[in-house]
């Protein structure tokens, strides 16, 4: 990887696994351009590297707030719209990293903060943890937050969650499934890397491919879902990581991942 | 707000709040082509209007029976295409509601009275309360109720539901995501006055702004949601609301919103 | 209905339903492509009778195991698309058969195995089956199998099923929604005949024409679900099943049904 310099976050592999995670704690982490550019950079180049997990977690009492109003305040549309669009950049670039990524929330994760959580693949929160839309009662609505959790929970979930803007607990955000799980707040670390552990496992480049192709027949109609997952799926069969998935299970023994 | 007199419905006006309430209990609030004509009134009035939430309620033991079949059976196909019509325009104007729309639900809401249900932005129901898209078990299949249902509740629940046409409890309707919950009787009026009140907060014109798009983002692929959310967005960032919350948040003082 | 020979499934005839059963428990109900066949076969011939109802079910210790990796290894890139669109076909013709098709599941159903549970329109699961996508934790993802697993959970729900490949008990599949319910095991026939004799009640060919178009409307924006679901409940008006019913219900007598 990269040695790359950050400001705003800390960067650390632990064997398979890249930990990203938002240090500007005094800031209650908020997504300035600063902070989102670097997210950006650090999710592309661990996507670009051979980890094969990536777990976004965060210092301090708070997981997110969203979007940094002194930065927000002071922006034209032309520059708002350029945020955005950054922001917007990070969350595609999570879903489009190879690597299976899990938020490991504590703490409130508000806004754009909710957002993150909403665009990993996998998500496990403390117990103290809690979720919210809070433009909904205030006077910028969480438009674009609301764009994955509208597809992570049910429709009248997504409009109390966002008309309101008040928090929901993890127990709450579990049920509602906006996350995978809430565990005892001690409970965190290991949780997420057991889930972590039982998702990152069989052929890279097959769950790669699996995941990429997911993202992309979502929110379709189904006949036009299939005619993508079939290709994929024909085209997949052929790769070396199917092979020998099937020749070791026919053979009765342990497979040997060739990427 | 204009006055108008109405045969099937009350509309009364309580601080920002009006309240829309079907008043045929002899005929089970069965919405006929009358019916149906003025609750479209009644909700685009309303919505024209400077409240900020409407309560859509019913009197009677009955919340709603759906399309009133003396007045179907009566119409070839041209006519109850425009009936359908009509009471497509009136979910859809309840949809396109500036307000916070929520719907205070007691006894039976079936057919086209569980549409409204699923119309609403928010909906509230006694524990006595049920739901049902009875066509499934009769001659007429309820095809129109069962668009909004299906947008609500996952799909092994929709086909339940639509193919068996039974009711489902309110507590049942409210763990499928139908509704956002079930109380008991006696408090059904305190809880919906008590969601609707954290629902209607902050700035009115951000608060629509944030309606509309959700409703226009949903459905779609990930990617054509974003392209409308950041416009919308970064637009919305430059209104007095988003200004003023965003100078109040900044300067820790309350905000007074502009509209 | 046509007498056919089948070599991988019993299907029997009892009164209204019609029973497939896959046979091949000796290899774990693996979906050959000949077993794929037989199934298409039979799905198109009882679509084409009179009977009501379709129960799904297998026989031996697993419900499906899904591909016959044997088959799939021997086959080339052209081999393996045609595999897949002859098992695109079937679960297609499940969800186009005018019967209300329920699947019965006892045993692990895994991978086309699942992806068979998903594609009935509704499913009861005894508390010891399960449902995994194994593809997750192997060389060759399950990208077909997530098509209809996808609309039936939630986003977070599919990623895990999907990245990990680890089963589901059916309480939990019961809960995320990808089945109707989970019951004793005991009681698993008398409750998939008590769900179906629920779901298969009223006019026939109302219900055809309403299961038809539910799977049309859904995954859509709203208003492309209105603009197709008003038309088709307007002309529905018209048949001979809306006919009785209404006529049924206003002169307070039981319905004939004409179909």
């Amino acid at each position: 990887m990269t040695t790359v310099e950050f400001q705003h976050l800390l960067v650390d592999r632990d064997g398979d696994t890249v930990h990203i995670t938002m240090n500007r704690p005094e800031r209650r982490n908020a997504l300035s351009a600063e902070h989102l550019a670097e997210l950006l950079i650090a999710f592309r180049t661990a996507g670009a590297g051979d980890a094969t997990g990536i777990v976004l977690g965060a210092r301090g009492p708070v997981f997110s707030a969203g979007h940094d109003f002194a930065d927000v305040a002071s922006r034209d549309l032309v520059g708002v719209r350029e945020l955005l669009k950054l922001c917007t950049d990070l969350m595609t670039a999570i879903e489009a990293a190879p690597q299976v990524v899990i938020a490991r929330v504590h703490g409130l994760a508000t806004a754009a903060g909710c957002q993150l959580v909403a665009s990993c693949d996998l998500a496990i929160a403390a117990e103290s943890a809690g979720f919210a839309l809070p433009g909904g009662k205030g006077g910028w609505f969480c438009h674009t937050p609301a764009v994955p959790v509208a597809r992570a929970v049910g429709r009248k979930r997504l409009m109390e969650l966002a008309l309101t803007g008040d928090p929901i607990d993890a127990r709450t955000a579990a049920e509602w499934g906006l996350i995978n799980r809430a565990v005892p707040d001690e409970d965190l670390d290991t949780a997420v890397a057991e889930l972590l552990s039982r998702a990152t496992r069989g052929s890279r480049a097959s769950k790669a491919l699996g995941k990429h192709t997911l993202y992309a027949q979502l929110d379709r109609p189904e006949t036009d879902a299939y005619t993508l997952a079939v290709e994929v799926m024909a085209a997949a069969s052929q790769l070396p990581g199917a092979r020998e998935g099937m020749a070791a299970f026919l053979e009765k023994r342990a497979p040997v991942w060739p990427d």
